[in-house]
């Protein structure tokens, strides 16, 4: 066809974005070129910056621009609690609660053999050397989709064997949940997982 | 929070792609980032090279690395046909069917008040001016949307005005359709827009 070849290449580029398919890459192309240069101009030079820039931080393997992240460096951190979590996302998320001043352990992953993504693809031995530097309980806070939750009892086998305390965050009812209207699998696991009312 | 400056300008840079939201940002920065470094370079430089490379076929209109696109230059097409499309992307389809050996106009867009796009912001004048030149019979191509059909109608009235030959692409069932699985109204129109049989 007579697309020209720059036009090809950058939708071509496009489609190294997850769930971006050959239509949407044109889309964007079409929109870029056409309606936002200076925005075309911006992702370019932010995409080499943050390629330059950003490493993984040397505590938490979180994404940082120093050695050791802001969050791991503060001083103000509860370092007997190590919160795994598979991605920086989840770590924002667990911030915004307000209710957790530990550490943090970010995987970058789960383990997904469908995926291609093993054990030894996750940085495992730094996991374990971390919580026994620290020798910390160790918060499991993997999603509970299959992924997540057959990483959290990879890690739990893995972590017990070197004699560290492990928890896994609760599964039950979401706050403001209602009976009617939630999935039987979370009901089920609420009711296994009952606690004690105490006065 | 402590996401670092790189990281965050990368996610806002994002957010100018069409369709992507903040979460949608985050995740195709951390997959840049985490699993397809060479994929964001690529992505950077193809970005810089279109913006820089890319202009408008001062014929056709439509995206050329050249003063004139390769199909307008070619000498092998019928001048006395101009169809208008609203993309790149319906000239490649058209060009697609191998049953049109015509010129292109692509207006780059559609009349859509909603969006802001009012018919200044459209290159009418080159089309009328290209149309006058050749003489040809105009054929509008836009899509059958509200919009599209609204920028037909817009554009017919425009270039009859100037006594140029002016055709819609007909509407009605598709090949292979059937009318159990039809909508109403493509059925209604094909029904309005019927032709007599002939031997």
């Amino acid at each position: 066809m007579n697309t020209p070849s720059s036009l090809e290449a950058l939708i071509e580029a496009l489609r190294c974005l997850p769930g971006v398919g050959p239509k949407s890459a044109q889309r964007m192309a079409y929109h870029l070129l056409q309606r936002d240069k200076p925005g075309a101009l911006r992702l370019a030079h932010s995409l080499g910056s943050a390629v330059e820039n950003l490493r993984h931080c040397a505590k938490c393997n979180s994404f940082s621009e120093e050695e050791v992240c802001v969050l791991c460096s503060s001083g103000k951190r509860d370092d007997s609690l190590l919160c795994v979590v598979e991605m920086p996302a989840d770590l924002l998320m667990m911030e915004q609660t307000q209710c957790y001043r530990g550490m943090y352990f970010v995987l970058m992953g789960r383990l997904s053999p469908l995926d291609g993504v093993v054990a030894r693809d996750l940085p495992l031995d730094r996991l374990i050397r971390r919580a026994q530097e620290q020798s910390c309980e160790v918060i499991l806070a993997t999603n509970f989709t299959v992924e997540g939750e057959a990483t959290a009892h990879y890690l739990a086998t893995l972590l017990r064997a070197q004699g560290i305390k492990v928890s896994r965050i609760a599964r039950g009812l979401p706050v403001g949940g209602e009976l009617e209207h939630v999935d039987s699998g979370t009901l089920a696991q609420a009711v296994l997982e009952r606690r004690e009312v105490r006065e």
